[in-house]
């Protein structure tokens, strides 16, 4: 039965590939519109894909030496497995492609958007929809094909073992994890780079162009314009791609390692089996559902903004709603033990991630009170913004981490079968979890994505002197995928904290595999020992002694803690530097090319776009590889307890601090909003100066420090799994 | 021989009491000045003054709910022992009276050291220094008093037992900690309360006055600006005092009680007599070495700027040596086991505390380049000069966060005896560092002290108009405070985090008083059972559970980071609430008062320090409570395991994050007064605007959240010990 269902996950992954190429062809078949529309367009284009390269070049650079780090350690030292080295390039070649699918189908759709809403908001909506759910498909399609490729050869490969018949699962799942820091690793330098990349040159436009010269945001004179078009795709649209292909595959690898370790003491190959599958079947029939609701984002012509946000939403909670009947089914036709628990444990992450979501809606968004408290405390000038918004975002934090708490002891207790001491199955229970947040990711995604291709539309429309209706149109486009993408962001942070735990749990297996490589039989546990094969998670935290008096794991954690901040401030500060040099040439620009200002010249768009890619090249490298040294370099100095801290510190406060990150941005850039709505005296006025002040901090913090931390945290752990062997084999203390 | 020792420790307390007493009569014998002088510093000591009544009331009202609690625990439950109640009141008292003398003390000095400055820069640092002596002097001696008394109290009435008798120490090391968290309770209301009043005063002075009227800073004609100085007295004054008493009365009592239950299984009641003595042998030789240090800081008539320096660093220096020569004798005296390698620990502990100060300097001082780039950040305006301080600030986090790190590991190393398995030593060592770096606080608080003395005399000077000179004079005497602030502040950040470990340390073995007055006698450890006077801390780890795989661990790990950010982010909006106030104030004061600005009228003074306490009063109160209460929920609800994954989580995130606000804070600061000196365009420039705008900002930082932060820390871990009774008798999971 159970070898049957394994199929829907190959066939569901070539169903969203396909799919997803026939709304790029039917995308392309748009007009793109007038000339100039179509110039501005290929300048985005030129601009994003020479990005682009130069990062993918870099990071193949990193890849390359990460690679032969790794060959030697599995075929020199035996310090890894074999498959290492090929499972980490895949995984970061499919996250890379990831996210250039994803933009190459968003800077074609840009002007096409554009010229759709010059009909109507309607068939705006339908051409930019449409492209969002190509990148969304590509993600989930790409992540489970990647999945089900890895799974079938490692299968066929990887020896069986007659007298521990359950390792043989143990050994391809962790070994797919693996493919999952190839991902990571692609995902944080396209989040660090592109990050940088769009803020510097979002920054650096809003700076001197809104603020100084008092110019029109996207306005054809302001030099950084196009650069700032340029920043969308490749950071939130190739950025987001890359990030969310790691936290998708990530989820389903860890809790699926969960799995095959839960059944590895039972000797129960059978129900192993069934354990590492269904997370891989929720995702899998996730993808059918997306495209069910997809397909259900239907509107009438003439229809207005209220109609269109109840079309998208319908969509997305009718897949939530199908999901979640559907993982009953699954599970019980699998016949997992506990089905019923692990299913309520699949409804408890989506639960979570919508308590996540709204909570993300009432800190950040203009329609409740936080957020107009924020634009009020502009009267008082751009220093009680600040001041308001840190607190504000400060106190966000607390909806969304007792929602991950509640969501963690739940379906840990659940899966557990109602008791705590049985850890491998309450691990799993965190993983389904995790898994069930992210089940729905084609369209969550698709309603996520959308966002960036109406922005460039709206550039597009602004900069070809479309008129004011139809940047009406994108902008409206563009703020209702805002008030989507919070229930998007709401399941990314929550999944990467849930995600971090069961990647914490795969740790441990991979300590198990790696003293088991070593040669290692037993664990000797005080007055007893105990087949390294029987022992439990508990057994590796006492044998390591993980707990919170060893002052490794103290020192782990709070090396943990601070990286995350660590982190936050050099690409803070990376946004700085970068956008000071936008700044500067902007500047430059005004002055020396005359008539620029009166739009008889035209600005030098090309030297913009160019000091971003270098900026954003030279910035990105020291951050990240930061994460990968860390957890590599405390592995070689405080051992096991000191790496295992490392992760937990990394995650409680990395978590925390992102979600800080991601609403005190969000919340400053509605305010604006808010502002330029005609509140407390409207555009111009010195308290929508001060708000202006708000918006410009919060970039950084929600577009560059604040996502790229979900992944640090991920990544980190990741190294980790990969590092392991080393790890256990010496350590200075 | 060490019965004998003791002794010195109350000796001491008295001897810093005594000369306390007799350089407070000095200064009073000075005279205040001409009667515009006196007049101005009645006003500022009656604000003071009228504030700290309403904040004892309100205090007064939780300490009696407070002692209600722990009295019905105490004599209705027996869920405590019978001292618990009285003994936290005295800490809060002694804690209160610290901070009142303090202040009392500052507010009498600064008018008499405008005065002295009047004469010499020479004669105003005798003063001011001598004036912040009073208050170090205070702080150690009342705190060196309040431990011997109730040791020699619990001494006299806590039973010996015959068969345990190790037991009683451990007794009476365990109940002074009730008289930490009492100190604990009123410091962090000290430094909430005072915390924003100050900043509400300072933020809302500064903004409409020097931002909007363009007056300068303590100018008469601002309606604030009595109420900016009365802050800087309640908060930097009578708050800093009530948190480095608890600070000092924390790492001593702490590590008695670690000291104590290092023992406890040995059965050895000399080396156990020892091991409590020792910190307070510390302590209390440390207050003599500070006393010889505090007469050595003298200065020729006519010295100039850097010699008074010179000076100040020689008394600090003197002190510091002498400490570790001392602390060498006495442990050698005291023939504590391993006596050698504990003297090592204090030295680590000091040396930690120096590296952290250094940092804070090279981050926050316009001598250095983070600063410096900070100000310039200004030329680009005021959101990248945010942007840049919240990445200089993050980044500023790795230098002090790996001192830690590199101080826990070499001291609990050198403490276990070279191994990491024996805990109880090596917590202790621990313990002991933190004792070392804050050894010798009766001096290095005395020229933290007088900062805010010479920032008042400076305040009394603009407003008598006492002319350039002297008011020169009074800024070099805070600015030459702010480079001495430094390493105190080093000090008091490096302490909290290793006290809190220590505090941690000592739940654990209120646990065992709780197990043990609950009536169990066994612990019983999967295939065994100990007896649970034998039972080592691993063994309480173990039968708890807990490890880093425990999810009732891992959710207390993600409420205690959650908390300390919501803490943050409560006190910096209440700091913008009670600004906002003050702003609307003045502006209406400046509307309707005719006549201010030209000094034709005398602004409504009292009517701003009346906003400023009330709002203080007001905004104080919930974030305190919260801060009590999150413990004591978590331990209902996780039971032990997510009580230490909370204390644990507060603790890496807490110090972490009060690193960051303090750092960011104090370079923004400096920033701004690096653009005063005349860089990048100067006062009144745009670079200046902006980087005022950052020091507005950087206000709540470094003198509201940031300082909160250290004790919110320890108070978590002190409410827990309180509540160990409560948390092990019956838990929701």
């Amino acid at each position: 039965m159970e070898q049957v269902l394994f199929w829907i996950v190959p066939i569901s992954s070539l169903l969203a590939l396909l799919l997803a190429w026939h709304f790029y062809r039917q995308m392309m078949g748009e007009s793109e519109g007038t000339p100039l529309m179509q110039k501005i367009a290929s300048h985005v284009r030129k601009g994003a894909m020479s990005y682009l390269k130069q990062q993918y070049k870099i990071v193949g650079i990193v890849f390359l030496c990460l690679v032969i780090l790794f060959s030697i350690m599995a075929y020199g030292f035996n310090l890894q497995n074999q498959w290492v080295p090929v499972a980490f390039l895949t995984g970061g070649f499919f996250s890379g492609l990831s996210g250039f699918l994803g933009m190459k189908t968003a800077t074609q759709a840009s002007a096409r958007t554009a010229n759709a809403a010059r009909n109507s908001l309607n068939s705006g909506l339908r051409v930019a929809f449409r492209s969002g759910a190509v990148m969304g498909l590509v993600v989930v399609g790409l992540g489970l094909l990647d999945i089900s490729f890895w799974y079938l050869v490692l299968d066929y490969f990887v020896p069986n073992d007659p007298a521990t018949p359950t390792a043989k699962l143990c050994m391809i799942t962790t070994t797919m994890l693996t493919f999952g820091m190839g991902a990571s690793t692609q995902a944080l330098f396209a989040r660090v780079g592109g990050g940088i990349y769009t803020k510097a040159a979002d920054v650096g436009a809003d700076l001197v162009g809104k603020v100084e010269a008092g110019i029109p945001e996207d306005d054809p004179r302001n030099p950084a314009t196009i650069a700032d078009n340029v920043g969308d795709n490749v950071g939130d649209v190739a950025g987001m791609g890359a990030d969310l292909y790691e936290s998708y595959c990530g989820s389903i690898l860890a809790t699926a390692a969960l799995g095959a370790a839960a059944y590895m003491t039972s000797g129960d190959v059978d129900m192993q089996f069934k354990a590492v599958v269904a997370p891989m079947l929720i995702a899998a029939v996730g993808i059918i559902l997306s495209i069910i609701g997809i397909f259900s984002v239907k509107t009438k012509e003439n229809a207005k903004m209220k109609d269109l946000l109840n079309s998208l939403s319908f969509g997305t909670n009718l897949s939530s709603v199908l999901i979640v009947g559907a993982t009953f089914l699954i599970l019980w036709l699998l016949q997992i033990d506990n089905w019923l628990n692990i299913a309520i444990a699949v409804l408890i992450g989506l639960l979570v991630g919508i308590v996540i979501g709204r909570s993300t809606e009432y800190y950040t968004s203009q329609s409740y009170a936080p957020t107009r408290r924020l634009s009020e405390s502009g009267t008082t000038g751009p220093a009680t913004v600040i001041i308001s918004g840190i607190g504000l975002g400060m106190i966000s934090t607390a909806i969304p981490v007792l929602a991950v708490v509640v969501g963690i002891i739940l379906s840990y207790w659940l899966a557990s079968g109602y008791d705590l001491a049985n850890v491998s199955m309450g691990l799993y229970g965190i993983g389904i979890a995790a898994v069930g947040m992210l089940s729905t990711l084609g369209i969550t995604l698709a309603t996520d994505a959308y966002g960036p291709i109406a922005d460039n539309a709206g550039g597009n429309a602004e900069m070809s002197g479309l008129g004011e209706e139809v940047r009406r149109r994108t902008d409206a486009l563009d703020s209702l995928g805002n008030t989507t993408a919070a229930t998007g962001k709401g399941f990314a942070i929550g999944s990467a904290a849930l995600t971090g735990l069961a990647l914490l749990a795969s740790y441990i297996e991979e300590i198990r595999i790696g003293l088991s490589r070593l040669g290692q039989t037993a664990l000797n546990l005080g007055d007893l020992t105990k087949p390294i094969h029987e022992a439990s998670f508990t057994d590796f935290m006492n044998y390591y002694d993980v707990n919170l008096m060893n002052p490794k794991v103290l020192s782990g954690m709070f090396i943990g803690s601070m990286m995350a901040f660590l982190f936050c401030g050099l690409t803070m500060n990376a946004v700085g530097r970068a956008a000071a040099h936008m700044v500067e040439e902007v500047r430059r620009q005004f002055r020396e090319i005359k008539g620029i200002l009166t739009g008889d010249a035209e600005p030098d768009y090309a030297r913009c776009v160019q000091i971003s890619t270098k900026g954003a090249q030279r910035e990105m490298v020291f951050p990240s590889l930061l994460a990968i040294v860390a957890p590599i370099i405390t592995g070689i100095i405080f051992g096991v307890p000191g790496v295992i801290g490392l992760l937990v510190g990394g995650l409680s406060s990395g978590f925390v601090l992102a979600i800080f990150m991601a609403n005190a941005g969000g919340a400053w850039d509605n305010a604006k909003k808010y502002v330029e709505e005609g509140n407390f005296g409207g555009k111009g006025s010195e308290v929508h100066k001060a708000t202006v002040v708000g918006d410009t901090v919060g970039d950084p913090f929600k577009d560059t420090s604040g996502p790229s931390l979900n992944i640090l945290i991920k990544l980190m752990s990741m190294v980790a799994i990969v590092m392991a062997g080393l790890t256990v084999s010496w350590s200075l203390f």
